[in-house]
């Protein structure tokens, strides 16, 4: 059933008053194209539909909502509804909707919870976001190293329904240090009578809580992991960061560093996003770039303006100010480009190993591109002009000069963006650009001045 | 044990030639873990070490090296080397390597193969690169479903070592089209007599060998899957596709998108990796942009150029030209950032109806920036250059213009590659800025003409 037909349905269900069709919807396709297709739904309908549903499949489908979505729901669903969906949501979409909820409904919702559960969802509440802590789940699967693989198995089973996932077995001392790991498939395969210390995998890969979530999400991608055990300060394991999470989470943030890359990174809040967005929002974030770029535009025009005199005797000057300043800023984007990609892959670091490395490659590099760009630029400079003599060389010099700092500085960008502690890809390819354009018109007339500067009229005598 | 340590660590090993040690290493490491610290080594070395090790876990080690460093070492392995380890390789990382060999080195490799692996591996082989049909391993847990639990579970038992997965169980029908899917833990819990038919979900979600990979990768995502049913054209299951293999495949695309939108979109062969792409490439791809980046700049000098006589008339609209011209490729970029960000987390569509909302979400953003950045910039003249009247109205309105047109064009940019049917972040931040800078210097002097044109020296009478 395609979103139209799905969307259609429901609206025919929400007619009928027809909770039991509702139901029968549910049951029969995928959760994640259901909530899809109810984006569009006022929260009034939204909420009426969700109380159609028992508890458990509430959960699953408020789970699949964008988050967005979920905050227009909050107060609009009855607190009773809450409650009885919050048990029954995974225990790290728990703490994130508990600390999404207004300190009235938080203290509404603690009561309805028995002690542990509510002790353990404070604990996972308490990790701020952008932290592994943040993405962990607390319910995992957990067996000793002296039992049979029997007795771990027939543990599981018991235990089972309540649990994340089944299918990574993590290995416990009695004070909840993690000796081990392994996989069901490998319990599974064993003898019967077979330790679990034996079977275990030792030194397992792990997240410590206060570590970045996105370090967790490169572990588990690195080491092909289905889920990553988190340890706390006292080294205690206190869950699990599950392998659907660290993909959902890594598309986040690749799809947040191409929109700081591209002038849009939103200093604070979340980043922008053209369909839910506020008009203000998308304003005030644009507005703050620009102003920026715009200011920046201004020191590079002014000193322009200073160069009137140059720029009256060679008038000719005035029109290569465009592609000299844009070429700096052209391989400068490329040049930072390779190195935030490279950094995001996790091949270099802030090392002044790596620093020198990146320059070591880039020179040639941008040397060879210099040569060729320079070359291209002055002969289209005389055949299309008629430049030639000292202003095709300080054209073709300024060329040179421009692609070549460009790409260095460039490269550079990144290494200070992340000496300063933010993301690299906040020096956008705009800011690159504007960066470039001063240090290219500084040099273009720095070069004009050198070569041409005999043209201007000397200072009257006896002054 | 860092990276250096673990290098020498098995340096040591070479200079001994202490096989029994490098085999300790292995059982002590993580896998992803060594073959980075083993990329440094020469190939000859690497592949020694590789043959100090057991098939399976040579087939492990050599899984997890990056594919350039396979590749230099293939040619180096000994055949009956290459062969034992083929064997123990998963059946998608055998359908890559395959591909990668040449000739010679396939048909040497075909006849130590079972006739049944040879027939499948020629299959999944044939998948062109980027196709879901190259990521698919043929290896999973199928059962049928007038099978009871217990039945199913003692199937798995038996088969369970030669699977990519036992923790999604494919349920077929004699013809082997996909009926349903279940998990192993929903197995595990399952009544001992319960069918298959009662326990399976239906209706499962699959992707079509022949769609792209990436559409794989997105709907193991979007439905949170550890594995995800491939179908080939007779509507047969041929395999499935898993979710560390999804998870890689998404991290290298958006690599590729980032690497597309800042300037250095490779137009074939490999993405431009800092770290291995040899010094050709990298001169020769950045190379084609520039070029094209600097003919754009070309059109754009050459139109400034035939504006001499207002220039030299009004010289202080020279300073104004680039801030002028960054602006439309500043909000261009910003405004094309959003719109393949969206496209990227699968928001916009190619329908007409998306291009409509977009500019709807667009224009009015872009005029409340365009008087903003108006505004600011007039000021700016008025104090700092002391620019007034109806210079100062042509470089207001200029801004205006460049702005609100920079913004709709870069937000529909996007759509138009997609009708081309390239990725839309190949028209980079730069090239947008360089076709901005071409449309705002068109919009600049056709306003200086028609507020400043009576300034201009009229042609002399008689003439």
């Amino acid at each position: 059933m395609n979103r139209e037909h799905l969307l259609a349905a429901v609206r025919a269900t929400l007619k009928h008053s027809d909770a039991a069709a509702f139901a029968r919807i549910f049951d029969q396709v995928q959760c994640a194209d259901l909530a899809e297709a109810l984006t569009d739904l006022e929260p009034e309908q939204l909420a009426l539909l969700l109380c159609w549903l028992a508890p458990a499949r509430r959960a699953r489908l408020f789970e699949h909502l964008p988050e967005f979505q979920q905050g227009l729901l909050l107060p609009v669903l009855h607190p009773p509804a809450i409650a009885d969906m919050f048990k029954a949501l995974p225990s790290d979409e728990q703490a994130d909707l508990y600390n999404r909820l207004d300190t009235e409904a938080q203290s509404r919702l603690l009561p309805a919870l028995a002690q542990d559960d509510r002790a353990g969802l404070l604990r996972l509440a308490a990790y701020p976001e952008g932290s592994a802590g943040s993405l962990t789940a607390s319910d995992y699967a957990a067996v000793n190293a002296g039992m049979t693989a029997t007795e771990a198995l027939a543990a599981l089973r018991s235990s089972a329904p309540d649990k994340e996932t089944i299918y990574v077995i993590y290995v416990l001392d009695p004070e909840g240090h993690l000796q081990g790991t392994l996989s069901l498939r490998e319990l599974v395969l064993a003898q019967p009578q077979a330790r679990i210390a034996d079977l275990m995998r030792p030194h397992p890969v792990f997240v410590r809580a206060e570590w970045p979530a996105r370090q967790a999400a490169e572990l588990i991608r690195r080491h092909s992991l289905l889920a990553l055990p988190v340890i706390n300060g006292g080294e205690r394991m206190i869950g699990i960061v599950t392998v659907d999470d660290a993909m959902t989470l890594e598309k986040e943030e690749d799809a947040t560093q191409l929109t700081r890359f591209g002038g849009v990174a939103a200093m604070q809040g979340d980043d922008l996003d053209l369909r839910t967005s506020p008009f203000h929002q998308l304003f005030q974030v644009r507005a703050f770039w620009l102003v920026i770029l715009t200011c920046f535009g201004i020191l590079t025009s002014t000193y322009i303006a200073a160069q009137t005199e140059m720029l009256e005797q060679v008038i000719i000057l005035a029109a290569f100010i465009a592609p000299i300043i844009d070429t700096g800023g052209n391989t400068g984007s490329q040049a930072a480009t390779l190195v935030i990609r490279s950094m995001a892959l996790g091949d270099f670091r802030l090392r002044w190993r790596d620093m020198w490395f990146v320059i070591r490659r880039e020179l040639p590099v941008a040397l060879a591109l210099g040569l060729a760009i320079a070359v291209l630029e002055s002969i289209l400079a005389y055949f299309s002009k008629g430049v030639q003599g000292e202003v095709l060389l300080v054209v073709g010099l300024a060329m040179l000069l421009c692609t070549v700092l460009g790409s260095l500085i460039g490269a550079l960008l990144p290494f200070a963006a992340r000496k300063m502690g933010t993301d690299p890809a906040t020096l956008s390819a705009p800011l690159i650009t504007s960066i470039m354009d001063l240090v290219g018109v500084i040099i273009y007339f720095g070069l004009a001045y050198a070569f041409l500067g005999d043209m201007l009229a000397p200072a009257p005598l006896g002054q």
